[in-house]
């Protein structure tokens, strides 16, 4: 544990709280009552605004309109629209990102085009704290290739040396989902782009936890999913940017017919959309792009800027209250202690951390447990309160002083709902 | 125009309605007032269970509880929980089919999977019938994988003598969109066993139109959509068959991490799950598979045997009373004569199709145009009554004797709400 820092007290919290600009956006949230939910990280609550969507894309637009609505109610081109609420949102220029299929499989696209940018090159790399699927994807893409592609594996902090002229891509998730560890994207790119790399961001846990400048970093591509901070709902789809310098000369791996160039002459070969459409694949799913749609309006009214300064704010009263709280209990920092090279997360290394963290859900304050023994919190400033974070401290705690973890009462999933 | 059938009278059409025993299953969707729907081939009308499903799972589930919904909730085997249900309507094995990704990505992992089956061969035998995103599909992974594959598309008569030595894989939709044409699963599959080949039956088409024995047919991949005759809504996830003898034979080509054997412990190396889980890729929509789940409700108690024949039904009136009302016109029968060899919908090559079919619509009545000069409507036996048929055929009369599609008033897409 580290030093002493400066302690918050009651009075400390609830004026941080009056003072928070963000404070009233919580109520654009369906809040479940008791529930202190620091795992936005995961899945991130449900605005209020898209239940109402959702029930008019079915009862009127499904229901009634049925095929018509395609052209009616612009079903078709909601890849691009929703795609450009996210680009405001992370930096990216005009008409460079849609909404379409997973996360993995627009890793699968935008490793492939890299590739195809640097046919000479063999090497895929990535860092151990990336999340799996993206390696797996990379790996699997390097698989089916069959030119002797490998993909490289190197600790976070010795991606720079990596980086050397076998590097065809250079694949990042720019905020590590276990310890929160977030890269450089500015430099990181810089640096890619001098080794004669292109790269790829995967912004997962970047989109909608901070300012992401991704045409001011000259990224390449970029992924992310939108069921965490962007609150699109469990498995809504994820997008994919590519920097407009390289929409029409990539030849996309996956080539459906919503990135035809005219999906509906049904032609027998495929020629790619212009831009960023021709990422597009198979007809797009209405229902969860529409909420998705709604769940951005959230952000109409919010700074960025802010949401960063609360969502540090946050991250440090918890690091405090905890480490003063529960420095007898073998908690360690899994985190940066530096603000400035995380994301919105925070981890303990933690003794026991599976059933620390199931008392804890069990006790209404919601984080997650990654293996092999860390407990993660997330930190979502539109819904978040300093309360929230404070009261999960001191639940924490109650639970690791009390010894509440040795015996959980309910199953971990079911308590609280 | 063919020779003259028995007409149908109103009292005959009546007692038709009387006595259909899939009568009483319109009452389970949303039917808009004054619409006749011949394009559930295209868009199947939303179940009703789906509105309280969908509201269920936002409040809740995604809503109240959140993260912990992947379990309590059950979220996480949604693709083989949906898949199973499918399973049932197509002659599918117990876990064999999953729900998962667009039927344009399935026909990518399909075709993959196929080829890595049968590595010797080159060719990807196709017939130009076939929906083009599954002809872009199998060109883009035959390009991928730059071992010279290539797709060789041919006539639909000419599949049978095109299946030599060379032949990787056959990949056929079983019903063309264009005409209905029907394939004979049973004995093409059994025609490219015996050449060596594998097959990949696109089953767009099928599902919910009739019965499908895949298991029977002894065939070795399947894909489809689920929006169509299945009324899984717009964009609704696809599905993916795999024979139980291959599901652990495949590497799959897009290797996700909810593909893996282990999804939760994080390893950095990829290893397949057992069985038909492998083909699942990303973070699954649950918002969409939920909406599916219950669309798939409507069957229960429905006989496929029934549908069928109801299906018949339909499509034998309308094509004896267009033929016998739209004599003069030109119209000419695009669909085979023959009920065995089509799925269920018919038709017509049209002189001024586009606006033919656009006056319909300005007249309540669906279906859809298909270049160059198609005009196409889908019979869906369990909303669409005899009623309904026979004044579509009325209309299309009326539009045709009276000019009216020389002059259409609304916008088509936007009149009939």
């Amino acid at each position: 544990m580290a030093g002493k820092a400066k302690r918050f007290s009651l009075e400390d919290i609830a004026a941080l709280d009056a003072a928070d600009p963000l404070a009233p956006k919580r109520q654009e949230f369906a809040v479940p009552k008791w529930l202190i939910y620091l795992d936005g990280n995961s899945l991130g609550m449900m605005p209020l605004a898209v239940k109402d969507r959702v029930t008019t894309v079915l009862a009127e637009e499904w229901g009634n309109s049925l095929i018509r609505a395609w052209n009616s109610h612009r079903w078709m081109d909601l890849p691009e629209r929703v795609g450009a609420k996210i680009g405001t949102l992370i930096g990216a220029e005009e008409n460079s990102v849609i909404v379409t299929d997973s996360t993995s499989i627009n890793v699968a696209k935008a490793v492939s085009a890299g590739l195809s940018l640097n046919p000479d090159r063999r090497v895929i790399l990535t860092d151990n704290s990336n999340f799996p699927t993206d390696i797996y994807m990379a790996q699997g893409v390097a698989d089916v290739l069959g030119k002797d592609h490998t993909v490289k594996v190197v600790a976070p902090d010795d991606l720079y040396e990596a980086l050397d002229d076998t590097v065809a891509v250079l694949m990042v998730t720019q905020v590590g989902y276990k310890t929160g560890l977030r890269q450089d994207m500015q430099k990181l790119t810089a640096c890619a782009h001098a080794a004669g790399a292109i790269t790829v961001w995967d912004l997962c846990h970047s989109a909608g936890a901070f300012e992401v400048d991704l045409a001011g970093c000259h990224a390449d591509f970029a992924v992310g999913c939108t069921y965490k901070y962007l609150n699109g709902g469990p498995g809504s789809p994820a997008f994919i940017y590519v920097a407009p310098r390289h929409q029409d000369a990539i030849q996309p791996m996956l080539t459906g017919w919503i990135g035809h160039q005219t999906p509906f002459a049904f032609d027998l070969d495929y020629k790619p959309a212009e831009g960023i459409k021709r990422l597009n694949v198979g007809t797009p799913p209405v229902l969860a792009l529409s909420a998705l749609d709604t769940a951005l309006d959230v952000w109409d009214d919010v700074s960025m800027a802010a949401v960063r300064e609360k969502s540090v704010a946050l991250c440090e009263l918890f690091i405090t209250e905890v480490e003063a709280r529960c420095g007898g209990f073998g908690l360690d920092l899994a985190s940066p202690r530096d603000a400035a090279l995380r994301g919105s997360q925070i981890s303990f290394h933690c003794p026991e951390g599976y059933k620390v963290m199931r008392a804890l859900v069990d006790n209404s304050v919601v984080g997650d447990f990654r293996m092999p023994d860390v407990i993660r919190f997330g930190f979502t400033p539109l819904y978040v309160s300093y309360e929230d974070v404070f009261n999960a401290a001191k639940m924490l705690e109650k639970i690791l002083r009390e010894g509440l973890w040795q015996n959980p009462q309910y199953d971990v999933k079911e308590k609280v709902t």
